[in-house]
This record gives structure tokens, C-alpha cells and sequence, in this order.
């Protein structure tokens, strides 16, 4: 980033032999996050997490990020530091962009009478290595990063937890007692898979790939739609969220609740997949088959038999 | 462009010898723009130029755009071309991508309470060669692409229809009379001057130089503030828009009204500046001078004498 905050518009520098990777993610109040459930740090973490998370789903690393913000006027006055909102929303949006190296180049800021955030996210790629959703082939077999569900997990157990409490406000949100804090960390504090991205696009390990956003059900449709296959899940592998031994996500909530940010992946069935990459658990869920006229673009094998699996996670208009 | 719409991700590719300029623009309901009092391709018009807009202040080409929008449901619902806001919305913003060159190459659609657009501009500038803020220098002479405050004088006559005419919805808009097409044209189709700011830049014309969006006031107020200089103006000398002999702008409109897009640069006292770029008027308005403490950063100088121009302009919150 070579002119920042305060020009007409940022200046950056790309690499030799790289392509730029953009993407923009657009969070509301009410539909995203709740003012009233989800503290400003942690939407500000969010915020910047879906973003960066499009960058990990093409294997490209952070270059820079911009902020456009629209919020209610009793959120923008007395800025930071002297009210708490605004400085703690960039609080936790400049605590996760230090740690994946990813400067605030820019943005945006306007009175709104809902809360709005569109965060965009420039990223690098060696020229023609990003991981795509259309490459995989009848053959690959299918990974996940991580374990899934937790998401989904998580806020149910808001949801409930705000059924409880009664109504809460923006100056008086839900409070979330300590002893839930490792059931809700996934929904809190996800963690974009951007360093295995890196990993899979370096070591030209993925046919395709992207990030599990809108839950594996629906994501898994995309990346066969895109790649023009069809997919086996086998329901046992699958990891399922687990923060204790009776804690965690139903297999469920893993197969289509989003917001996970783990990456979805097809390797070649010759190619070697380790087990965990940077630190991450690596699983192999399936894999991709020929398609078929009249069979289900996903099928999920169980123990007792197979079936359709259909897209039921989280659908963007778009 | 290489892969757009449809990916986690569009992938761009800079030339050698470039670098990309990044700006992000937030219109909301309200406060941008009326559902109300603009028509949907308006809307989508605006939102595209105010970005495009920004390049130009770079002397920047256009390379993408992408558009992250929020919309009530009753304006996404049977969409185009059933339904006549989102395909009209768009209709307006692509045949000014079309005219400008600038391809839509992703995005995001969602959910909201009010009507939301964030439009993301990406263009390239040869490396170095970017028109900032920053580099007036005492001794240059201020200039002005067009005419000043028409998009001001046009806003207010919208107001006044709208006082006579009653209260107006989205789906029974206020009603254009055909008469006032050309008082309105300033207003309604802002026209970035993507080319002056182009040639400028190739010129190396421009010391330094942006887009008149916050009005003349505001505006040279900043570019004073970003070169550690001051300005004076010679009000005789400002192009006040005008479409008839009895019609257009105010002085004051001119002054301090934003939104004509316009482009305000500076340079050399040696430097000959053509009359007209890309068939756009060039007028000298005035001329940079050292800073004095005590002083005001920019001085209206009238018949009657000087005094402080003050920004009175549109002031973002950033």
C-alpha cells in the first residue's frame, strides 16, 4: 500500500507474476449481526473475517482491506476513543487485520439508520494458481479444514439464551456468562483458513476449492455446479464441532449451518493430503463422481443408506 | 479481468509498470439519494459515478467495479426483468460501466431494512504518476474542469417540487417535468471526467488535483490541508453552471455545493493548460500561495474585497 487513508483512493503495488484477488462482503444489523447479541469488537472481527476468508477460499494472501460503515448517529458521535462503540468495533476489525498482515487502506463512513458494514478485501496470487471452485474432477477426493457446525452451534445457543434473558438493547445487549464462552468461540472468533490456502495453492495440492460461508451443503452444490461433477459426503467422516465431550454441533448444524469459515477442497486421488495443514485439522469427507441425469448433484452416505443432499445452508440472494 | 461473478473471488491483472487504485463510495437512502424523488437508474447512475468520479481525481483508468447491495425485500423480489427497481437500478449503472469501459466484476446482494449501495472502484495509474492531493506547490495556478454547482441548484429544485407536489413514495415517485430536464442534468447524470483526469496524468499537467464531490469550498480546503499550503480564489473567475441565460446556479451553489464531480487541480505557473480537455472546459480560478498562520487556508477574493472561504461544503464523517 503505497498512499492510504486520505487521498481520493488507495494506491497499491502487485507483485511480478501475481493476479489480484477482490471481493466484498456486505453485513447488516438484523441480518448478519445483532447490535443488541454480538458486542462491537466482535463484529468488527466478523466483519473482516468473512473477507478474508474469500481471499483464503482462492489461496491468496492479504494485500489490504477497506471498510465502508454506515451506522446510526448515536453510534458515530463522541468517536473513539471517547464512545465505546465505534473504537471497540475497530478494535476487534484492527486486532484480527494485525494478526493475518492486513492493513486498513481505506473506506468509507455515513450516518445510516441501519448499522451497515461492507468490508473488501485485495489479495495476491501467483498468475494463474488460484484455487477456483471449477476444477475438480469425477476422482478427487473431498477435504475439509477444521471441524464444522460450531457456527451454527453457537448461535443457536444465543438464540436461546436470548429467549431467556428477555428483550436486550444496544446499550443494554445480552450478556454472555463466562462458562459458554468455548461453546460460542466459532461464532465469535472465527478463524479464516488463510494460511492453508496459501499452503494448498503453493504446494498445487487443490483442484478446487472454497470456503464454507453459506454451510457444506449448499457450498458443496456451488463447487459442483461450477466444476460441472457431482459429490459423495460419507456422514461418519464428516468433523463435527466439539468443544467438550458432551459439548458441540449436531451433525446437522455441520452439514448446513455457515459461517464456519473452514475451506472446502478436491484433491487428485493420487495426491497426498496431510493431515493437518498450519496447525489445522485436514479431513477427507467424500469425493467427487461423474454426473448423472436424474441423480442429486450431492448424495450423503450414512449407515443406512444414501440420500440426497440438499442445499438448505444460508442462500445469498445473489 | 479474469474471473468475475460467480467465483469466491474476481482475479484482476495489473499491466507492468502500473499501480491500482482502490476507493469505496457508500450511498444510502436518505442521505445519498431519495427512492422517493430518484429514479432507480439515477440512483444506480450516481452510485457508479461517485466512484469513477474518484479514479478521475487519480488520473486512474477504470478496471473493475464491484457493487455490494442492500435492499428491502419488496425492491429484490421478482427480480429483472419481472420486477422494475433492481433491473432498472442496474440498467442505469451499467450503461454508465458501458460508456466508461468499467466492467461489473462481482459483488454482493443482501437483505435490508434501507437501501444500501457500496460501490468499490479498482483502476490503474502508471507507477509514481498519480494525481494526489498533496503536491500543490505556492506559485500554481488553481483550475476547474466545467461548470460549478449545478448538481446544488438542481437538488434544490427537486425540493421545491417536492414541498409543492406532497409527500411522494417509491411506488408513486415525484414526478420530472420534461422542462426541467437540463436544470436537472447536472444532478440526476454527473459525468466523471475519467478522461481529463487521463490526460492530465499523461500530460503531467496536474501538481496535484481531486474531484469536486464535497464542494469547491471543502474540497480545496482539503487539497490546501494535504499540500501545507493555502489558496486564493477569484470568485469572477468560478464557472457557475448555467443551461439557459435565466436558469442555473447560484455563486454560493457553485462554492459550496458538492456532487458535480467536477475535477479541481493545480499546476505549474509555467505550465500551459489547454482552455479545454476531452472536450470539457478548463477555467483558471485562482492560485496557490504560502501558508501564513493566522490567515485562512483558502481566500475568496471579490469586488468588494477578500475574505475566508470557509469548507461549507458535504463533510463526510471520515
Amino acid at each position: 500500500v503505497r498512499v492510504g487513508i486520505g487521498d481520493d483512493c488507495a494506491l497499491l503495488r502487485a507483485r511480478a507474476g501475481e493476479e489480484l484477488a477482490v471481493t466484498t462482503d456486505l453485513s447488516i444489523d438484523g441480518r448478519h449481526f445483532r447490535l443488541e447479541w454480538h458486542s462491537p469488537e466482535v463484529v468488527g472481527h466478523r466483519t473482516l473475517a468473512r473477507g478474508l476468508s474469500d481471499l483464503a477460499a482462492m489461496g491468496a494472501r492479504p494485500v489490504a482491506a477497506f471498510l465502508s460503515l454506515g451506522l446510526p448517529p448515536e453510534l458515530i458521535r463522541n468517536r473513539w476513543p471517547q464512545h465505546p462503540w465505534i473504537g471497540r468495533f475497530y478494535d476487534g476489525l484492527l486486532k484480527l487485520a494485525a494478526e493475518y498482515k492486513t492493513p486498513l487502506a481505506g473506506g468509507d463512513l455515513a450516518e445510516s439508520p441501519v448499522a451497515v458494514a461492507d468490508i473488501v478485501l485485495i489479495g495476491a496470487v501467483p498468475r494463474g494458481r488460484a484455487m477456483l471452485r471449477s476444477g475438480a474432477r469425477a476422482g478427487d477426493r473431498i477435504y475439509a479444514t477444521g471441524a464444522l457446525g460450531g457456527a451454527a452451534a453457537g448461535l443457536a445457543r444465543i438464540a436461546e439464551l436470548a429467549a431467556e434473558a428477555g428483550p436486550a438493547t444496544v446499550k443494554r445487549p445480552l450478556r454472555i456468562p463466562a462458562r459458554l464462552r468455548a461453546a460460542l468461540e466459532p461464532h465469535f472468533n472465527p478463524r479464516p483458513r488463510v494460511a492453508q490456502g496459501l499452503w494448498l495453492v503453493r504446494n498445487r495440492v487443490a483442484t478446487a476449492g472454497l470456503d464454507l460461508s453459506d454451510g457444506l451443503s449448499t457450498d458443496l452444490n456451488h463447487l459442483c455446479e461450477e466444476s460441472g461433477v457431482a459429490a459423495e459426503v460419507n456422514a461418519a467422516a464428516v468433523p463435527v464441532y466439539r468443544y467438550t465431550a458432551a459439548g458441540g454441533a449436531t451433525l446437522e448444524q455441520a452439514l448446513h449451518g455457515g459461517e464456519d469459515y473452514e475451506l472446502l477442497f478436491t484433491a487428485g486421488p493420487k495426491t497426498r493430503v496431510p493431515r493437518s495443514i498450519a496447525g489445522v485439522q485436514v479431513t477427507e469427507i467424500g469425493r467427487v463422481v461423474r454426473r448423472r441425469a436424474g441423480r442429486p448433484l450431492v448424495t450423503l452416505i450414512t449407515a443406512s443408506g444414501a440420500r440426497p443432499l440438499e442445499p438448505r445452508g444460508w442462500e445469498h440472494f445473489s
